[in-house]
């Protein structure tokens, strides 16, 4: 595998191009017919569209149920019911978490994505059993993709004691992020919450990653709680706050004061644009400087049965969220699934220019606007120079 | 094409069964292997899911791009930015109706739906070109789908003279329904443009079909005028209103009057589950016995690039609009693509059961609710006892 080619390319939609490849990098990118023809051929595009990898920035890949039986959802209606939920059912399941998580990972990697962010649980009713499968898990794939794990502690942290010492323990093993939840809503301590995430992650040198659903006012306070705390530990730019749904629940004049704050320390912001509560408003925030990023959250799991971890399915449903129908909407959804993502987790060298890594999906498309509306499945994967799904399956690590 | 037998499928993932048609009606439904040997196979099931054929109970076929060049959407922001920038596209696109509008046809067909209902432009900017298009395609599938037409004023009808003649002249054509748009908001003379509809729907003796995107007490305030009229014209369960955002404004509490009223006179309610707006409470409104159905609404056309006519995907679009998870849930979520469709289309001996028709759709899924949530793309299609589509591709009529 050393300088490979592959020609005729539509890098987003683009004229066509041979896209020369040394090794895992891009090294050139030409006009389509102009690779120097003796160069080993590693794909024939013909005309297809070349999509820079798809970036998962939100999953939680430890308590997927993917390639079980079907197991209707019996969580009641609440957040913590379903946390209960969780905790009564996950620790009966006999298939390994390995066989789970690594065929949806691969069926994930069929569809495109290469570089994620999973959510792994440390919590006080499964220990390190997550987090340990899951580092193994990623030694499985580490060739393929790019896999950051954050420590999550799902079930609060202050509110169960032993939690932190999981969370140290699991960034001591190599989990890469610091998480939380709800500091208020869940933990019923927002200070105490986020000083003991921002001291951890001051500690381990790591960034931040806290799941806020708290509503309204509420939320928007705690917002800018993280906002001061990212600023006074230095920690701009490494820091993620999921759903935000509560900033869907003002006027954008109302938020400039905080989004301004978020692009200043580049806060990126996460959404799977769920269409059954409020969500953060992304073109405005992306206007104002904001990053936006995007992911599948659970897959087939305890929470609900829903997902397929398609992050182009899920530009479409970004679009369709936000009642996006232009292209310039459409490529703004694929940028969130793509570039965003790429921002938010700090991938290097990611794009299709030359000098970025050889990661791309190519898929049969008239342009980028119609392969978000369409979602071909016969995708053809490339990581690091090399394929790894054709035709929409999994080929291998 | 006499007696034939379906073996091996499970109706809506119950146990197996042999399925004995009778020409294009089902004759019996027998235990799995108890069909007699002697029998011709019509289809080997290999245990898959046998589903009623999928219900598409509002598109409008007449005015997509289908299989077009990918044209960029130009609409302005509002309702009549869309209506007018409708006018000025649609009479330059020298591809026929015919051959836009149907390879969407067989697209749906091929996604499993049989039954349908378009609303087909009846406005003078058009005059009667889509109304006369769309009869014509109709025969050309007559033999594999029911296809209901609402003569349609997009652009208003008291507003627009000339419009309601050629709403007549639509009806006289043969088009089965009456439709009518927004009486206060596009057309601002509600009762007047109520009673116009009712008018002539009683003169010709057809159903009535209201798209009412009218918001909040406007909205809820022509619901109850409808009422009043089909009460009036003696036309229950004839009256299917589409979108009814406003009733997505009120508590449940709220609109218990009118959704009794609904109920009363079987008006159903149709809706696309769109994310980006408020939605009626479905999943009350079915415990309270209104009728809901479901659509693509337009499917890649002037007004938006989205859709794929894919009714399955729908109820996983509506699941996802309302937060559902559980296994019941998804079943509503099918029902309303299916026997809601049914009802509200007036579909007779619609289902799986001994004397109803032989239209149905077949796939692999463990049960209903992972094939709402998969929709998995190779469905076999059979129309009145015949296969019309193998492994999601359209094979004829």
């Amino acid at each position: 595998m050393g300088t490979q080619v592959i020609r005729d390319v539509r890098p987003l939609g683009a004229a066509a191009v041979d896209v020369v490849l040394d090794r895992a990098t891009v090294e050139a990118v030409l006009p389509a017919g102009s690779a120097p023809a003796h160069l080993p051929l590693l794909l024939d595009g013909r005309g297809q569209l070349l999509l820079p990898a798809l970036v998962e920035s939100h999953v939680h890949f430890d308590k997927t149920l993917w390639g079980m039986p079907w197991r209707p959802n019996t969580a009641g209606p609440t957040r913590n019911d379903r946390i209960a939920n969780e905790q009564r059912l996950l620790p009966g399941i006999d298939v390994p978490i390995a066989e789970r998580a690594g065929p949806l990972i691969e069926h994930c990697i069929a569809r495109g994505s290469l570089h994620f962010r999973s959510h792994v649980d440390a919590q006080t009713a499964f220990g390190l059993r997550h987090v340990e499968a899951m580092l193994a898990l990623r030694e499985t794939y580490r060739d393929v993709i790019d896999l950051q794990f954050v420590a999550f502690p799902q079930a609060g942290m202050l509110i169960n004691p032993g939690t932190r010492d999981l969370m140290r323990a699991a960034l001591e093993l190599g989990v890469d992020i610091v998480g939380g939840i709800d500091p208020a809503g869940i933990d019923r301590d927002p200070i105490g919450h986020l000083e003991a995430v921002f001291a951890m992650a001051t500690r381990y040198g790591k960034g931040v990653d806290i799941h806020l659903h708290d509503p309204g006012e509420l939320g928007r306070w705690q917002m800018e709680r993280i906002a001061d705390m990212t600023q006074a530990a230095g920690l701009a730019g490494r820091v993620m706050i999921g759903h935000a749904y509560c900033m869907g629940a003002f006027p954008t004049a109302d938020l400039a004061p905080l989004a301004d704050r978020l692009a200043a320390l580049d806060i990126s912001i996460m959404t799977c644009a769920p269409p059954h509560t409020t969500v953060p408003p992304v073109a405005w925030l992306r206007s104002r400087g904001v990053n936006v990023c995007s992911g599948s959250d659970g897959i087939r799991d305890a929470w609900s049965p829903m997902g397929n971890g398609d992050m182009l399915e899920r530009a479409m449903l970004i679009a369709l969220r936000y009642g996006w129908s232009k292209d310039e909407e459409l490529a703004m959804a694929f940028d969130i699934v793509s570039a965003g993502g790429a921002r938010a987790l700090g991938v290097e060298s990611y794009g299709l220019a030359a000098g970025c890594r050889a990661d791309f999906v190519l898929l049969a498309a008239e342009n980028l606007a119609a392969a978000v509306v369409d979602r071909p499945a016969g995708r053809t994967v490339v990581s690091r120079g090399r394929i790894v799904a054709r035709d929409g399956v999994y080929t291998g690590h």
